[in-house]
């Protein structure tokens, strides 16, 4: 299934208490256990087992640092997606209080279902119907203005299942995850089907990713000067969408090598998991597969939001490794922590 | 004017005996000179005192390691661009070299003058016959193959004027400013209306400045598997011209900051100068003046390549700093510090 542009979000960000693993710069802190959230199963000890043939000199396997490239899809990947994308969440509270101040706008079938909380008539709009929620809150505006809607809300928005902030949903060991390949010299990528412009503003701090490596889907720009200061216009066209083919592609123009390593966990992140299998150094393929219906959510091949169906069968034909959420990680968000 | 997508090239290397500054931690090396190939002249000063501003935290001007961002152009700011885009200079060679191979091609007009070296003939033929062989010689390939036709022109081939290898062309001066940006922790762009494709295979060990860093113009990219792997190829449709209002756009698409310091040398790179002056941060617009008939070339309102106009009258207007490549500079090419 296509996603739709936008559609996906993420966000997650650490509140005073919620421990991230430290950045030392050895690669294997004698002090303090590898991968501390994940249980010991093929999932970890694949990762590991990986890490330490890439990074030894003296084995054959090993790579430079240079092309330690690892890439993460974000939406289900490094952050919860369900009930639906966090950053279409985003798209409906900002519609509602666009609304607010324009009542006229409820004339128009769709914005009377946002702000009736309708989400049966929202999602019977189809694509036509998102498409409009997407692009009235994300288009016609300045780079500066959106990035400040995007940072209000990020610091405040809550998912109404779990009442934690969007941004406290990110996943403990998918941190830690990529701490211990950045204590390995791995760089860092996110290449997610969400909007960079919406992932930036928060991801950096929350990932300990910066923001010339978050790479995501684009509207269209435009560059004018207003009393002669220059202005950055978001303009309602797509210009890029980071998903499926599109994710190798964006690879290529963003970061110019073959990743050794890609992470994702649904049909859209496929192609960045073959292109990565591709690269003639060793390489590793993660699948994140939801199975915990308890503490996350569950779900796979018939899932509108984040469908992993074909991807579910190559990984398993090719022996990739795909992490059991519910009995390979100790915990779920950075919050769970405190509470155990 | 406007600039032909892909036209533009770079290139440099440092052939061994070459002196680049040592990538040592501290600020200003006691033991060292900072940038030795300036002479003292305003633009060495000014570059100077701007980066002691924003670098020392007792100042109101301090900039924060994630905000010291710094773009440069290529062509005409880090390596000649004259007479023709070194990009283009491949593409002719290219071309050259497919005929010997398909002699049917000189059938066509501008083939046969690409046979003859008839440049007049060729740039007669304007955009249409400049696209014509920019698009032969650059898509119909994968990536792959792209990439190893650029690596084995640019370690071969020679400029016709000086004799040095295209990539020895590179500018001793602005290779010692970028060093001296990194040792006070900048993180550095290159943001040119050249290929991204065809700087990455040497311009990371040239300038010290990572692929992903590189950004370029781009031609539309095909995803496809075929017999199972993988290929990515390039189709012959211009993706995105990172060129005048292209350059912002580029910068926040693919840094997500507004850049501090800025560097260009022609009305190319205007839009990216305004852009970064209206950073709220302390910014540094420079552009390098062509002013050195005998050891480079001089030229700004009125060339064909590089043109300088606009950009010069606004630059003069707010006191940008203008790099008089004659006076300011004591050397030109790096292998020129070995024959003083």
């Amino acid at each position: 299934m296509k996603r739709l542009y936008l559609v996906p979000i993420f966000l997650a960000f650490f509140t005073s208490g919620c421990t991230n693993t430290t950045k030392e710069e050895v690669k294997h802190p004698a002090h303090k256990e590898i991968l501390p959230s994940w249980n010991d199963s093929k999932s970890k000890a694949d990762i590991i087992n990986f890490v330490e043939k890439v990074t030894d000199p003296k084995k054959s396997e090993f790579v430079p640092v240079a092309d330690r490239i690892a890439t993460f899809d974000n939406d289900g990947t490094l952050w919860t997606e369900q009930p639906f994308y966090f950053q279409f969440a985003f798209a409906v509270d900002e519609a509602k209080a666009m609304i607010t101040e324009n009542p006229e706008m409820l004339e128009d079938p769709i914005f009377n279902a946002v702000a009736n909380d309708d989400m049966t008539t929202i999602l019977k709009a189809g694509k036509a119907g998102l498409s409009k929620i997407i692009m009235v809150t994300h288009a016609g505006m300045t780079t500066d203005q959106y990035n400040e809607n995007v940072t209000n809300w990020i610091n405040t928005a809550k998912h109404p299942k779990t009442d934690k902030l969007y941004k406290e949903m990110v996943y403990q060991p998918m941190l830690e995850l990529i701490d211990f390949l950045k204590e390995n010299d791995f760089s860092i990528f996110i290449v997610s089907g969400g909007g960079s412009d919406f992932m930036r503003p928060w991801a950096e701090e929350v990932y300990g990713v910066s923001k010339d490596n978050i790479i995501g889907s684009t509207l269209k720009l435009e560059y004018k000067m207003e009393e002669g200061q220059p202005k950055m216009q978001i303009l309602p066209e797509l210009g890029f969408n980071d998903d499926e083919e599109g994710k190798p592609m964006a690879i290529h123009q963003y970061i110019g090598r073959k990743p050794i390593a890609a992470f994702g966990n649904s049909d859209g992140d496929l192609q960045m998991l073959q292109w990565t299998e591709s690269n003639p150094y060793l390489s590793l393929q993660v699948y994140i597969h939801h199975t915990d219906a308890d503490r996350e959510w569950q779900y796979d091949r018939h899932s509108k939001i984040g469908q992993l169906d074909e991807g579910l069968d190559e990984a398993l034909l090719k022996n990739w490794t795909i992490v059991d959420m519910k009995n390979d990680w100790k915990v779920i968000y950075p919050n769970d922590l405190t509470a155990e």
